[in-house]
């Protein structure tokens, strides 16, 4: 019977049990044949001769050897084999079968890096001292003094029970604040942050790792209502951190034969849910960049040679887009060379949502004065109301006027999910393209940003192809169309699939359908509660998460008709803030928006979040606010 | 009666104190045959072994394997059944007949699940072990359905378990596949990647992981020579880590106090290895990005205008660059709207380096063309040929012209931590920008894009900022040049700089330095082992870590003269490239380059790479073209 040969080290552990019975019978003798060969450090040497235990002794001797590494258990072996070591202990004749696999021959040995990774943390400060600065010091290959996996995966365990107590159990208890805040100067003498020509001990590199996650704010933790996304999802985390262990590059099908597939699979499912039953897509690094891909294909749809003319001596391009919609739609008039002055702003109702009639006028406008319109860039949840612009409407306009209809819905997509609230984006199925942030509403974590396509022509492909035959060869074995880098304006590009995909398969789209139904639960029963009290005043009903609301302190109630009563209420909450940041109880933004002036904007989203947080975030309003 | 078997956990625990009085007669022998089996993390091992009194050890013994888990408590179990214990242990009969439910088959165990994540020491004082498992068994809130920290997060540690276990370890290990080749509907049907309405459970969730890595290239593998990065850096992997964990979006002071610091201090450190102890920068979703940041800036300096106005009214514009840049420069003009025929490719000489007459001829016509010249984009190490253009004499050009410089020095910037080999960027410092990914020669991890800027007026800003009042309110409390979120074209921006500062600390720039060195050294090594070999050719001798070269068939050799001796010759590479990859014993890539046909292109970067690996690559390229 052929067994495949085992490791050295493997080896000696498995034969622990017998080799410390037969070996006890003399273990100081055993103990100075494998100091004479060197199989020992100083330090592990006389440890294992101060134990008096003759079966100590050897299982003292067995685990050091063990502990450090290939080389030294292939040393004992081979002294085991020795004549001088048989003669005296007969019964170690079984040894002489056992063939293993030399460490020389392998990186291999992995199941020692395991065993060395495993040691107790507080060696850590003195084990590294010893046995590692000898290996090195030993006859090792060059390489070794650079990554050590052993070294390393003990670091990387230590490090992510660090992640664990710190982020994912202090930073989600409600009795530990949501950030501890320090000014600029002071955490930056902290944090010692200068990078230095000498490298640090594992120990200092340790603390580092846990003084970087306690002055970090704590995204997950139930008071964190600051931002569109918030609370952490296990599922989608392991899937981030096999990401980047994979440190996958999501160019080809050779280079990410998994993702390739997997990403597709999602984005199709995502289409689905859009009501697409073909389509194209792509994962974007955050929303920003889903809005300017889809300007630049409805540019190079409507003008296909501006790819490689450029704008000069085509006419003066126009985007369409609400007063409230998402700054980066500006921002990517910018970058495109359309300029933000041809971004037309669109009026709004009172809650936030685009007036198509205001719409179509704007487009006859801007026709008759000979600028073309290409694109209308809607928002499904706007970023400080959370509006929904009326899609099956300003579909109708789209269609009159032959525009690219794109939906912003980084943040209001993922109510597709849910049967009882998408009627929310009625009209969505008749969009050109749909950006689409799971790692908001849906907690798959940053970044999760997708770009969704109706057309199924490959006009992706043809807006960002370059011949770049490097990567992209043409005479490869399998089928090209899975390159799918060649759709992409990055070139490296992060898988952002595998999260979702895991959070998916983890809790189903029912699990994610009770999410989003329970943010809208939540967030409707904060509405109530503000209601209750006095001095909170919203400003408009929210139709979904975020709730805009001004708190009126007691020294302004009952003075709305005073001149200074604006001017007095901007300060209100900008103070409250710096006040809730330095105590470090809770996070919640605030802003100015058109005419009115600062209020908060609550955002209710993770499902870690109770109705207890929910009162206590009025409560501690109330508390910060209630001298002024 | 038939009793309902029990989990394993919960067998030992029911028995433990008969265990304790029957194993505690020879805790030693139990200990060693335990640990021989792998039952106890060696961590575990460390603190057993330390108990001195018989019963204590024993008992110890039983808590820990409980604590670690049903696997554990299975093998514990298994243990107990064999004839070894059985015979010294006769009172352990009663052990025979106990059935258990194995964890294989029950995701069930939450309350062993629990037990597990809740007992390690340093957890013991934040998760209260029994208020879990009552509050799962109990009747529940309706939030706790949805994300329960306990359940998450012993999903995510045996994830973390199964991460080591197939990308660390395997993934790394020489004698594993680097690719396990499926062709695509075999794998499709492999993952089940269907996305469904009913989640699933943990154990085949686990499993999924375990399939994801699996079928995954093993981009760390000291065989992966692919790509312009591989490898693995421990350090940086733990700052990825706790950067997936804290979930933190960089934007402004408020949402990211350490990280907005670290940035800064990141890239000051990055610009000093320039040259500049001033200036300003980013971190961009990859290297394309960065190029398309330098152009858009180049873009705005010189016509402040166009970020408004657009490039409608504007003269065209030309970019130049080198014919063996990066394509990322074409794709940038395509999508700023300059458009690609308006990227002026510069001859290079044989080596692949642009020739600064030829750039400073065609800029000269192009303005005689009327058309404006804003940039030229160098590259410092070319994709293919890893080529470094003259900086300082393009440099002499551009101060001539008055033009923009910009250095694409994603791959071949990281030489600046080199004495020895830092020459090869001369000029740098007279450089506008930089684009640096230390996510490749230093092995930060995917994505780690560096764009950095000489300039010290605001540039950056000025041309990205937009007014967000939700994001950047301008009465906040703290220095608002510290929100520099306005910098980026992104909205939710990864914290890409914690990976490359942690790794950073950890080996000092001596220790950055001595990995670049080492990679010069491995190039070196595997150039002149290629040189001694029959039917190896190179294209050029390299200057940096790419290595082109031909491996000419036995039937090809001396018949240079044929004239379907390129033709066959072009059909080599691929068809060895297909053989290796189904073969999963390595990854390098090829390609054809301009009128040369089909080459390898070896990358050797990563200091795992062994000169057995490398001997190994020719030898492979040999066995798998030697019947050609």
């Amino acid at each position: 019977m052929a067994e495949e040969p085992v490791s050295a080290v493997q080896l000696l552990r498995s034969q622990k049990v017998k080799l410390i019975e037969i070996l006890s019978a003399d273990a100081d003798f055993v103990l100075q044949h494998a100091d004479s060969r060197c199989l020992l450090s100083c330090r592990s040497y006389q440890q294992v001769k101060a134990c008096h235990v003759p079966s100590e002794k050897t299982t003292e001797l067995l685990d050091h050897i063990i502990q450090r590494g290939p080389e030294a258990a292939e040393g004992l072996i081979r002294l085991l084999k020795d004549e001088a070591l048989q003669e005296a202990f007969p019964r170690l004749h079984f040894m002489k079968d056992q063939q293993v696999n030399t460490a020389s021959s392998a990186h291999s040995s992995k199941v020692d890096a395991l065993i060395f990774f495993s040691q107790p943390p507080d060696m850590a400060d003195v084990v590294p001292s010893i046995g590692l600065v000898e290996d090195l010091a030993g006859p090792q290959h060059p390489e070794d003094s650079l990554v050590n996996h052993s070294e390393g995966q003990f670091f990387l365990n230590e490090a992510f029970k660090i992640i664990v107590d710190e982020v994912l159990n202090k930073g989600t208890d409600v009795q530990q604040k949501v950030c501890d805040w320090k000014e600029p100067e002071e955490l930056a003498q902290l944090l010692d942050l200068e990078l230095r020509a000498a490298g640090e001990p594992h120990h200092r590199l340790l603390e580092r790792v846990r003084d970087v996650a306690k002055y970090s704010i704590k995204t997950s933790h139930p008071r964190f209502f600051n931002q569109q996304f918030a609370g952490v999802d296990y599922h989608s985390l392991a899937g981030r951190f096999l990401s980047e262990a994979l440190n996958t590059n999501l160019y080809t099908y050779e280079a990410a034969p998994v993702f390739v597939l997997m990403e597709n699979e999602v984005l199709r499912s995502l289409r689905l849910l859009i009501g697409w039953t073909e389509g194209d897509g792509i994962f974007c690094p955050g929303g920003s960049t889903s809005n300017m891909y889809a300007m630049n294909l409805a540019r190079f749809q409507l003008f296909p040679e501006v790819k490689s003319q450029g704008l000069c001596g085509l006419p003066r391009l126009a985007i369409f887009t609400s007063s409230q919609s998402h700054y980066s739609v500006k921002k990517g008039a910018g970058f495109l060379g359309i300029g933000t002055d041809n971004v037309i702003l669109v009026k709004v109702d009172d809650g936030g949502c685009m007036i198509p009639e205001d719409l179509d006028e704007k487009i006859a406008l801007v026709k008759s004065q000979g600028t073309v319109p290409f694109i209308v860039s809607c928002t499904a949840g706007t970023t400080v109301q959370g509006a929904f612009d009326p899609l099956d409407r300003i579909a109708d306009v789209c269609e009159k006027h032959k525009l690219w209809m794109h939906v912003d819905g980084a943040w209001g997509a993922s109510v597709l999910f849910s049967k009882q609230h998408r009627h929310l984006l009625k009209g969505i199925e008749r969009a050109n393209s749909v950006a689409w942030n799971p790692h908001k509403l849906l907690l798959a974590g940053l970044q999760c940003s997708a770009l969704l396509l109706r057309d199924c022509t490959g006009l992706l492909k043809r807006c960002h192809v370059a011949n770049a035959t490097y990567l992209f060869q043409q005479d490869k074995f399998y089928d090209l169309d899975l390159d799918i880098g060649n759709k992409s304006l990055q070139c490296s590009r992060k898988v952002d699939c595998l999260k979702l995909w895991l959070m998916w398969k983890a809790v189903g789209s029912s699990g994610l359908e009770e999410r989003v139904n329970k943010a809208f639960f939540n967030a409707r029963y904060f509405v109530q509660e503000l209601k209750k009290r006095k001095g909170f005043y919203l400003l408009h009903e929210p139709e979904f998460l975020n709730i805009c609301f001004w708190f009126i302190p007691p020294s302004l109630r009952g003075k709305e008709g005073n001149p200074d009563y604006q001017e007095k209420l901007a300060k209100v909450a900008p103070a409250i803030k710096e006040r809730m940041m330095k105590k470090g109880s809770m996070m919640v933004g605030y802003q100015p928006l058109e005419n009115k002036v600062n209020f908060f904007r609550m955002v209710v989203l993770s499902p870690l979040v109770s109705q207890e947080d929910m009162d206590f975030c009025l409560d501690e309003i109330e508390r910060l606010g209630n001298d002024m």
